[in-house]
């Protein structure tokens, strides 16, 4: 009854933007996380404009009913999955580029943008949006703001917070809050764009943002190279960043990724029998300066003891090396399904890290490809398991978990990028401990009291 | 009577780190700010480590006296200021390097260490840590992080948020709360770190910070431009930026600031008569990368009417220049004294500001200088004035309100580095607005319930 008179409003507020039929809200329960649970929608709704999301919040706080925001669903944690009977709020209409200011490096955007629509407009104007993460080709800016998303630029320019000058954020009673500014520094108040960003949906909904822009960089060149072990190629990885060197990319793949890449591709990575992982990394500054810094990776990882090491600054060359890394879990599908972990570690234990995947992919009889950002430490070691087989399926979930306990063993975190959602509670409370958690609650409540906003992800 | 117990206690916990001699409290009571009310503390702690916050803050909120954070006092907002009947805790005595790890590119420090200290201990290992505020030879890292302090790095390297990886914070309850991680990346749970980085004391006390350390630098060039007008070098800013160059430093001086360093420092910047405002500009590219960029910059400038400009890469020029500019508000002291905003407009507003502080200046009838850090937009209006005169401390403190209301109105804030502390309160609430403001009274209420910390510092 309550529920009727939640959706007859819902409709008046979203007319067409409101879809109730299970065929349709099924697509919007869930995002890739295959091991997150999740709910059945009441309703899923579709607003154009803050006004709408407003309305909708207030609605659903009437009613109690609760609301979980989504973007393109591209996420790896389950944050954006429905709970029974909730809201989904789904932010891809409002998909406008509101402004690009070239002069003063800036871009306003809503939150439904597409990752790569708005890296395109604004490169126009020769800027460049770094956050980039692998989904890029259809994420949305509200997903990368919600979660921080990282990608494959970090190592050179920081994650999305990095990229964020201000918010507007739909609270839970409804009212628009404006975080930030324009300008490049501010500190008036508190730093609540910050605070928003990485919140994962629990404390309100983004339905605008201004981002800093940076200069479009020069072509890359590009370095490759293999290495017999693991530990080598870690060695390596210490070294260049010890020599102070920042490469605007920094990608490894393990002996099982490049193979399963191989497969897919139908190409050669030039990694050679007998290599056990492969080091990319990429220079944008340009002319002399990228030469000397690929010049001095290949150097360090020659010293290391790669097998093999080229520099290219062919730019066909170099992208299809980033292709091939960007192909990683694709091609592991051919095996299985896949259920990707994202730890992250201090850079100088990534080959532990390796090593750890491996003890684990033995103990759990299941392969395990490792591949990721070596330059920040942030790996996605890869689980491939046999979607039928409830049996791999356990085994898969208990390989994922003993990765996280090992990158906290390492010093790491639980997630450096796909964030906590629904999947990697437990691991929260674990990595930031008792007094971390009463602090998150103690501000979830401030600013979301009746626990409208995804209730039940990131923490219970 | 309930005093003594808690001074009783203090002196228990603290030992001769314990000041109740008012000629010793004297000196802590306020910080660079003449604006800025400032009341008589209880008593002055110095407490020694972790351990002893802990219990200073236990004691004080089982007595209900506030407690005042505080570094070395080189604040210009007094937010470090005292209140009546307060315990300053003054952490300068915690001052410990704990680790340098160069090989993961991060320093634990305690919050007493002094800003030049750290810069010179890291660098010895090729590292650099880049928040640079004027006062880095005395001010400490701790105050930086209660600040989010900025300085002249920033237009390259961002402000102290984009430098920090963790923190321990001790909260109202005198529980510990560990923030973040050693690794690059990390986003389970709430940006803790960065809503305590800029809370200027009013949500916990800082006793340990994990710092993101970058490669030092090449040695820098330096460019220096004269203009004839405020506008010319208005211009040469925004296409600078336009152009997509980032240097690693770009300050501008106007007529009164040149005048004033020219005379203090008893040496001829070369700006020549009838100049209205100097750009130095820095580039720490090093090799073919640093001479193009400012052979790009110095062409901007000429092609934007510079009478006069020229680039060196002796480095004792360029530390001159740098001098000279670090010597501004020194300088400015022979006049009287001074009193210094630091609005923050979008970078293609600046010679609009500077227009607007001289209306301003002819408007109160007092010399105000401009100096700033235009490569982020962010400038300080100095104004001076004879502090014995009553008349000329209210037309100082008018031009300083009517300095922050031109910077609103031109798209910036009322604060790019400095804070609001206890002298921009009333402008707080203006730039963010009733919602933002209930916002940052939800978390201060949630972390600190009994307004233990800086109360009434920031907002009310």
């Amino acid at each position: 009854m309550s529920t009727d008179a939640l959706l007859t409003r819902l409709n008046g507020i979203l007319g067409d933007g409101l879809a109730v039929d299970p065929d349709v809200t099924a697509a919007y329960r869930r995002d890739v996380m295959p091991l997150a649970p999740f709910g059945e929608p009441l309703a899923v709704a579709f607003p154009t404009d803050t006004a709408q999301v407003q309305e909708v919040v207030r609605a659903c706080a009437e009613h109690g009913v609760p609301i979980v925001p989504r973007g393109a669903g591209s996420g790896l944690s389950g944050a954006a999955n429905a709970i029974d009977g909730c809201v989904v709020l789904v932010t891809t209409r409002m998909n406008a580029i509101l402004e690009i200011d070239p002069d003063n490096r800036l871009a306003v955007v809503e939150p439904g943008v597409v990752n790569l629509d708005l890296r395109g407009a604004v490169e126009k104007h020769g800027l460049f949006y770094p956050p980039d993460p692998s989904s890029y080709d259809w994420c949305t800016i509200g997903g990368n703001l919600s979660t921080n998303a990282g990608g494959l630029c970090c190592v050179k320019y920081g994650v999305t917070t990095d990229s964020v000058l201000g918010l507007h954020v739909v609270l839970a009673d409804g009212e628009l809050l404006k975080t930030g500014r324009r300008t490049v520094k501010g500190v008036a108040g508190y730093d609540l764009t910050k605070l928003f960003i990485g919140s994962e949906g629990t404390l309100g909904v983004i339905t605008q943002a201004t981002l800093a822009l940076r200069p479009l960089p020069q072509a890359p060149g590009t370095m490759v190279a293999a290495f017999g072990s693991t530990e080598a190629a870690g060695v390596a990885v210490t070294r260049i960043v010890r020599e102070g060197i920042v490469p605007s990319l920094m990608e490894i793949m393990d002996a099982t990724s490049i193979e399963a890449v191989e497969r897919h591709l139908k190409t050669e990575l030039g990694a050679g029998k007998g290599c056990a992982a492969l080091l990319i990394c990429q220079s944008d500054s340009g002319g002399e300066a990228a030469r000397r810094e690929l010049g001095m990776i290949e150097q360090v990882c020659t010293d290391a003891g790669a097998e093999m090491a080229f520099t290219t600054f062919d730019p066909a060359e170099g992208q299809a090396l980033l292709t091939a890394r960007r192909a990683v879990l694709t091609a592991l599908e051919v095996y299985g399904a896949w259920l990707t972990d994202d730890v992250c570690v201090p850079r100088t234990r990534i080959a532990e890290l390796i090593a750890g995947c491996e003890r684990i992919s033995g103990e759990v009889g299941l392969r395990i490809a490792v591949v990721g950002h070596a330059g920040d430490g942030n790996m996605h070691p890869t689980i491939v398991y046999d979607p039928t087989s409830e049996d791999e399926f356990a085994r898969a979930r208990q390989a994922f978990d003993d990765i996280l306990a090992v990158g906290l063993s390492l010093g790491g975190t639980v997630t450096g990028e796909h964030g906590i959602g629904k999947i990697k509670r437990d691991w929260l409370a674990r990595e930031i401990g008792p007094i971390g958690l009463r602090t998150h609650r103690a501000i979830k409540a401030a600013l979301d009291p009746g626990n409208l906003f995804n209730p039940g992800s990131m923490f219970h």
